[in-house]
């Protein structure tokens, strides 16, 4: 399989917010396009929990990307001319330091000896990334959903680094329903046997937890009019029923089982825990003397566009009203954008017509 | 413990829908007030799918019932005026017949050899409840959620039987995003080793799944909204904590916790399942000739209250507004009260005032 990731070495050791430090951690990351001479046309995009650095295609892998319709020539984020960067997140699993790599101490996997992760050390990560690609500023800074929430640690962290900032379906700091979910989601894990305290391995492997916590979050990523519309009550032919009593009947059980299978082998189920859990600790309020205005008023960035969905049962609108808000305080120029895909906190995935449009119109007036 | 509970014998046979049959079924129900020399003043509350039929206090078991501000003499449902019956539903296990029981063909529990159950079959047991109670026609059916959904079974299936009706944050059919959620719930019940194909006992019990399974209950029966304002991101105590590296934090993971330890044994795995299903199935359309509208514009009752909450994700608004309108459509004169009750489906068991005033005012007009 052809991988266009390329590896940053983070500084050694690489100290982590709540205590600990990382020996020899790396980044995964892809480009696209090509910087420019003054190193003025850099856009970074950080990811939400379980996407790779893998946006787009490009000639080193040409199989689809995440954002495959977002990025590339002439497209709503065009490389022809930006440098587009993507990493994946520290703590992850698809090519970045995570719980499933050795931990060079012991020459044994990290699992839960990994140090405590916040979404303050992803920034941080990337952060060093992108001064290691030696660009001083990035043109742009842009964060989908936990990344939304990981860019803000990376805008009060280090402040002058970026020109301009696209916030999309995130939150300042998690409230209590984001938390309840994703509680949920890491309890699904944990209380499957085979989760075992974080020593599974392909044979025992917490896959039931998993499937859970995936199924879980598809339901609170989507929509409840979305599915009205595109599942009904329409119910699986006979061939696709098993005869277990309590098996799936209807279209949207399959579904949700297809999108659990192509999870659960693919996303290692520590990291996963890691990853829920710093969203869960992310309060930007801790960077405004315990207010979330105060921390977003202290932001200085030129211009932001901020793009929330009615929809979106677990990052809402008024949590995009709020950042919208601060920033604005802050100086910023804001471009508020509130849209009615019915797709939920998806939409960003799967609605680029408007959302491309929104983005390409922001960074055409740069 | 003192036990209000009385028992009725279902008719044995008692026949199901989807095949097969009970002998010598019971419903436990409760009553406050009297039955009037005319037998006209009868309200019929049916439930959700975890409530027993003790809606209230009474002389015979003092403790507080789920409804005890709205049940009892001069309350807003007025138990001078009102003879009250709740029935517990078929298949539950507060009384009812349900998996839990014996069987008589094999003097074993049912458990899984339980008959298919569906929601039509609850809503024929109530009504025979009623006739058995010698009351020909009911002056008012009332139904909450899954009781809801029972009682329109009732009134698709017994016309003329009821003079008017109320329904609270119900669905004339299950959509998607509901069944998505009880699907998974009933995975996480299944998907526990012990759940063993619904072979537990006291010792091997199915704890875990049933916990997942009241916790994302519990997750949706309220509103993002109202846990803003009630957790925000209030920390646990640290002698509230243990020291797993993933245990509680935040109080909404605690209060989620004693909702499930208070459920988990207090309620049958096995019923939590049967009811949980009947739930997916049920579909008024199926009387209808397809359409619900048709199926609700085919219900015949001379005055509605349709209730419902504009945050509820479970039970939306626009089905509260469909059953409205289908009712009106057949005849009926409608009161529709739409609430901004910030506590989501469960606002029905706790904006007492709001509902009851609605409540009071339609029983009044009588």
């Amino acid at each position: 399989m052809s991988d266009a990731r390329r590896w940053f070495a983070l500084p050694s050791p690489f100290r982590m917010k709540r205590g600990g430090e990382l020996v020899g951690a790396r980044l995964a990351y892809e480009t696209w396009g090509e910087l420019d001479a003054a190193r003025g046309n850099a856009i970074l995009i950080l990811t939400g929990l379980s996407p790779s650095a893998h946006a787009a295609s490009n000639a080193d892998d040409p199989s689809p990307g995440w954002w495959e319709d977002m990025i590339g020539p002439g497209k709503h984020i065009d490389t022809n001319r930006w440098f587009v960067i993507c990493a994946n997140t520290l703590g992850s699993c698809k090519g970045s330091t995570g719980p499933a790599d050795t931990n060079p101490a012991t020459g044994e996997p990290y699992r839960l000896d990994f140090p405590d992760l916040t979404l303050e050390d992803a920034a941080n990560a990337a952060f060093e990334l992108v001064r290691g690609l030696g660009i001083e500023r990035l043109a742009c800074l842009l964060g989908n959903s936990m990344g939304g929430m990981t860019a803000l640690a990376y805008l009060v962290q280090h402040p002058g680094s970026v020109r301009t900032h696209v916030s999309i379906s995130t939150a300042p700091q998690a409230q209590p329903f984001a938390i309840a979910i994703r509680s949920l989601q890491r309890e699904a894990i944990r209380l499957d046997p085979n989760w075992n305290g974080g020593h599974y391995d392909d044979e025992r492997y917490p896959e039931a937890g998993m499937s859970i916590a995936r199924k879980l979050g598809v339901i609170t990523y989507r929509s409840a009019m979305e599915w009205v519309g595109r599942f009904a009550r329409i119910r699986l032919d006979a061939d696709q029923r098993d005869d277990d009593p309590f098996g799936f009947e209807f279209q949207v059980e399959s579904y949700l089982a297809g999108h659990a299978r192509r999870f659960v082998r693919g996303f290692d189920p520590n990291s996963y825990l890691y990853l829920s859990r710093a969203s869960d600790w992310f309060d930007v309020a801790e960077y405004g003397a315990g207010s979330v205005d105060a921390a977003l008023r202290g932001i200085s960035v030129e211009r932001a566009l901020v793009i929330g969905v009615e929809t979106d049962i677990l990052f809402p609108l008024t949590q995009q009203q709020q950042i919208a808000d601060g920033l604005r305080a802050g100086g910023a120029e804001i471009d508020f954008v509130a849209l009615d895909s019915p797709q939920g906190h998806d939409a960003f995935l799967v609605d680029i017509p408007r959302f491309g449009a929104a983005i390409a119109r922001f960074l055409e007036a740069m």
